[in-house]
């Protein structure tokens, strides 16, 4: 099985609302995410993707990049936990809903060394949704991984 | 209908995540209103309450209060969005997720005079999930009402 297609599996097994959501895992390169969902089961009352449902997709994007990274630097039972995110919405989304978390590899050094050290770390990293190629939702949030 | 059971009807039939989350309009004052889901479709993969049913829950709060409010002054029409939230994981949520949002007479009469004159204002509210009586999410969010 592949790895996006694992994750998609995880994620509809142990958080039933990403089921619910219908998220998928579109494409994973060891630096970035993109995680998908439907709009017809996000919507809200005006036909354009519910703000819970962005956000959804876009704290769970960079909690299953942080996922995926642990898994190949072998530390698979680290729990990940958001701390902090703020989400700014900057245009509506009529469409599928992407959401789209790069690793930046210094900030991933950063964090991967207090790890290994200490056994707790902290990482902020940036989340974004598109509509049409430009940024419709910005999330940035602060993840703490620990025993 | 009571304007709870209006409201939780509302939600259901036009936000279908909020019906998935099984939300439920629990009281509404006048001044205050808690919404509550129950924590077996909006767990997580640790059993507790996963952060983005948690956004859910508290940024939907917000916005049903204000909806009932500006029900109440006459402006059924208008439409709220949220623009931006800052949300803090504090606790852990291992029981039903309860949040409430209480809204201070004076922010809502800074926000209903340039509503009134101009048609759009901003407005930003606090909402609070507890565990135990002990504060587990904190959410603040500011959203536009708008034509």
């Amino acid at each position: 099985m592949s790895q996006t297609a694992e994750l998609t599996r995880f994620l509809h097994a142990h958080i039933p609302l990403s089921q619910a959501m219908q998220i998928t895992a579109r494409a994973y390169d060891g630096q970035s995410l993109v995680l998908s969902a439907p709009l017809a089961p996000n919507v809200n009352d005006k036909s354009t993707a519910f703000g819970g449902s962005l956000y959804n997709l876009a704290v769970l994007c960079g909690w299953s990049l942080l996922r995926l990274k642990l898994y190949e630097a072998g530390m698979e039972k680290k729990n990940i936990v958001i701390q902090e995110a703020n989400t700014r919405y900057l245009l509506p989304v009529s469409g599928e809903l992407q959401a789209e978390c790069r690793l930046v590899p210094e900030a991933w050094q950063d964090f991967l060394q207090p790890l290994q050290q200490r056994g707790r770390a902290r990482i902020t990293l940036n989340i974004i949704i598109r509509q049409q190629d430009k940024p419709a939702v910005e999330l940035t949030g602060t993840y703490v991984a620990l025993d």
